[in-house]
C-alpha cells in the first residue's frame, strides 16, 4: 500500500468561503425579498483592458496559421513578457534582471510551490492573520511555522523581533486580508534584519498597483540589499483583472546563494528554473501576450481606470467607518477594508449580523487566523452603487 | 541561515536539448550551405483546429463586458470542460465521473506535482528509457526510485514482475520516447499486479489520440478494476496541438482510498484536490473554454485531420526504415520512432553521424535512460515535406 503524504491529515479544513456561501444560501431562501450585496470576496469585477483584450486575441490568431504557431515556449516564460515586467519595474524606479522574472499562471501557484525550494529545519515566520496558502503550503511538507502577530498595537504590520532567529519570512504588503502597507522605513528593517539572520524573504506584493503615494515601496526591492534576501512574488490578477486570465511572476535574483550542509554553493534562482523546468512547461503564450501588451506604458495606462473605480468603492467604505467611528485599516492603499467588529461582536456574530439586518456579505476575520477573530474584511471589488447602497444600509445600523 | 532542499544536488543536469542545440548551431555555422532537417523535438507544428480558434476568440471576448467577465474559476475548472472531457471519454466507451476530473495547465505539471500526495518509503517503480520528469520530481523529494527496464527483449514494453513488491507504478502507454503501446492483455496484467500490492498507477496517456486500432487501450480505465489503483494524467498538447496554449487534465477516481499509518482513510481524490485548490487558481477562462471546445464531436474531428498529418508522417519514417531493415518500435500509434543505431553506433555517435552525413537532427536516446543509450529517437512533427526528404537521406546512408 503508498504511504501517503500524512501531513495532509494536519490541514485545517478550509470551510470559509463554502460557510459563506452556506449561510448566505440559506438566507436568500428565507428571505428571497431582500437583495444580498456581496462585498465579501476578493475577486475583481471590471472588463479586461483593451489593449490585453487586443494581446489576447492577437495571441489567438497567431495559433491560427503555421507561420506564427506557437507550440512549447521557454518554461521560464517569453522574453516579451519579461521585459515588459522589467520595464514596468523601471518605470517604477526599480533595476530588475529579466533573468530573474519567472512567468507563472499566477502567485498562488508560485507562493505555495516556493516552499519546495526549502529543506526541513527552518524557522518559518508567518504573520496571523495573513493569505491562508502560506500556513497551508509549509504544513503540507510537515513545516512547523512560527506566527508573528499582527494586531492593533501595532496597526497589522508586526515588526521583527531582533533577539528571534529566523530562517524564512513571509509578508504581504499591501497586506491580504488586512490592507495595511509597510513603509519604507519599515520595510529596511525587515531586509536588515533578513541580512544579519542570513534569512529569506519571501514578499508577496500582489496588491502593489493600489498603492498611491510614491513614498510608499511597491516592491521589497526598493529596498536596499533585498536583492540579496528576498524573492519576490506578484500577479496580474489584481494589476489588471487577470484573475480568470491566470498571469502572474516571481522574481528570484541571482544574488540568493545560500551554502549547503556540506558547503556546496546552492543558488535559488538556478533552483526555481530547475523547479520550473521540471514541472512546469510555461504559461500559455496567448495569456502570456496579453500580459505583455499590459505592462506596456499604454496597457498600465488602461488598467488604471479599473484601479481608479475599485479605489473610489473603497473611498466609499472607507469614508463611512470613519463617519461611524469604526475603526479599520487599509482601504487606501489596498482594495480591502478591514474593520474592527464593532460592539465587541466575534467576526462570525458580525457576519450573521451584517446579513440579517442590512444585507451585506463580507468576509469573517477569524478565516485568516487567531488574531482575525474580532475582524470583518470588505472588498472594493463590487460595483460603485452596491458599494455605496451598503454603506447607506451600515449608517442606518451603527 | 535557510536550509535548503538538497535533494536538488542529486539531480541531474539535464542537457540533452541544450546539447543538440549546441551540437546543431555549430555544424550550422561551419556549414551554412547545408540546411538541417530537424526531427527532434516532440512539438506540434499544425495550427490548432477552428473550433478551438473559435472558443478560444469567444473566451477573450466573455472578457471583454462585466456581464460576460470571468474572475477566479473553480481550481478544480469549469464544468464545461470537465463535462466535455468526460464526454469525451464515454464516446471511447469509458465513464469517467466529471467530478474526479481536475483541469490544468498541462500534464507536465500534474505528472510532477502528483509526487506531494505520497509520503516517505515508498517502492515507485519507474521504466528505463523514459520521460525524465517523472524521475526527476521524484528525486527533488529525495524518493528512491527503482527502474524496470524497457528494451528489445521486451519490445520496450516491461511488464511487472510478480515477486517484487511496489508501492508506486509510473506507466507511459504510448510510450515517450519508444512510442510502444500496451494491448490490453499486457495493461489488465498491470492493474491486477497494482490490485494485489495496493499500488497506485500514475498512467500517463499524454498520445492516446495517435492511438489507431479500437483494440487498444487510450485509458487506463478501459481496464477493470484500474479506478481502484490508478491515476490517469492527460493533456491537449498532442490531442489539438496545445503545447502551447497549455492545458491537461488528471484524473483521480474518488474509488482511491488508502489507509494512513494510524489507520485513517485517506482519499487521493480530496488529497489531490486540496493540493489544487491551495496551490493553483484554476486554468485561464479562455483556454478552458477552447478546450471544451475541442472535445466536442466536431472539434475532434477538426483535430484529427491533424493527427492525420502526423500520422502520415510517421508512416513514412516507418516504412523508411522497414525498407532499410533498421529495428524501430513506435511509428504506428504514436508520433515517436524509436530505433537501434545503425552499426552498433552509441546514440550521440550516432547523432553526430546523421548530423555530419544526412543533416538530419534527431534525439539521442541516451537522454532518456540507460536504456536508450544505443537508441534514437525520431518525431513525426515536422512537415511532410522535410519527412520525406530526411528519409530520402537515409536511404542514401544506410
Amino acid at each position: 500500500m503508498p504511504k501517503l503524504n500524512e501531513n495532509y491529515l494536519q490541514l485545517k479544513d478550509s470551510y470559509l468561503f463554502a460557510e459563506i456561501a452556506h449561510r448566505t444560501a440559506a438566507y436568500t431562501e428565507k428571505n428571497p425579498d431582500k437583495p444580498v450585496i456581496r462585498l465579501g470576496i476578493g475577486d475583481v469585477t471590471r472588463p479586461l483592458c483593451e489593449c490585453a483584450l487586443k494581446a489576447l486575441h492577437e495571441g489567438v490568431d497567431a495559433m491560427a496559421s503555421t507561420d506564427t504557431f506557437k507550440g512549447y515556449g521557454p518554461e521560464q516564460g517569453y522574453a516579451e513578457t519579461r521585459n515588459a515586467i522589467a520595464g514596468y519595474y523601471k518605470r517604477n524606479g526599480i533595476d530588475v534582471d529579466p533573468a530573474a522574472i519567472f512567468i507563472s499562471d499566477g502567485a498562488k501557484s508560485d507562493t505555495g510551490n516556493i516552499t519546495e525550494l526549502f529543506g526541513e529545519g527552518n524557522v518559518i515566520l508567518i504573520p496571523d492573520p495573513v493569505y491562508p496558502v502560506y500556513v497551508d503550503s509549509n504544513t503540507m511538507f510537515g513545516n512547523k511555522v512560527t506566527y508573528i502577530s499582527g494586531n492593533a498595537e501595532n496597526d497589522f504590520l508586526p515588526m521583527p523581533d531582533h533577539s528571534q532567529h529566523v530562517d524564512v519570512i513571509y509578508i504581504c504588503s499591501p497586506n491580504n486580508p488586512t490592507g495595511a502597507c509597510y513603509n519604507k522605513q519599515q520595510l529596511k528593517e525587515w531586509v536588515d534584519y533578513a541580512l544579519e539572520n542570513e534569512a529569506v524573504i519571501l514578499f508577496d506584493s500582489a496588491y502593489e498597483a493600489f498603492i498611491a503615494d510614491p513614498e510608499l515601496p511597491r516592491s521589497i526591492y526598493a529596498i536596499e540589499g533585498a536583492k540579496k534576501c528576498a524573492i519576490e512574488f506578484c500577479s496580474l490578477s489584481k494589476t489588471a483583472g487577470f484573475t480568470g486570465t491566470r498571469c502572474g511572476y516571481t522574481v528570484v535574483p541571482k544574488e540568493l546563494v545560500f551554502q549547503s550542509s556540506t558547503g556546496v554553493e546552492m543558488s535559488l534562482n538556478a533552483m526555481w528554473n530547475r523547479r520550473q523546468s521540471t514541472k512546469y512547461n510555461g504559461t500559455s503564450y496567448i495569456v502570456q501576450h496579453g500580459a505583455a501588451a499590459v505592462f506596456s506604458e499604454e496597457g498600465i495606462r488602461e488598467c488604471q481606470e479599473n484601479l481608479e473605480y475599485y479605489k473610489k468603492n473603497a473611498a466609499v467604505i472607507a469614508d463611512t467607518l470613519t463617519e461611524l467611528g469604526i475603526r479599520f485599516y487599509g482601504g487606501k492603499h489596498s482594495p480591502y477594508i478591514w474593520f474592527e467588529c464593532p460592539n465587541g461582536m466575534d467576526s462570525w456574530t458580525c457576519f450573521d449580523y451584517l446579513l440579517e439586518n442590512i444585507q451585506v456579505v463580507g468576509t469573517p476575520g477569524a478565516g485568516f487566523g487567531e488574531n482575525g477573530k474580532n475582524y470583518f474584511r470588505l472588498t472594493s471589488f463590487g460595483t460603485y452603487e452596491n458599494t455605496v447602497e451598503a454603506m447607506r444600509r451600515f449608517k442606518t445600523l451603527f
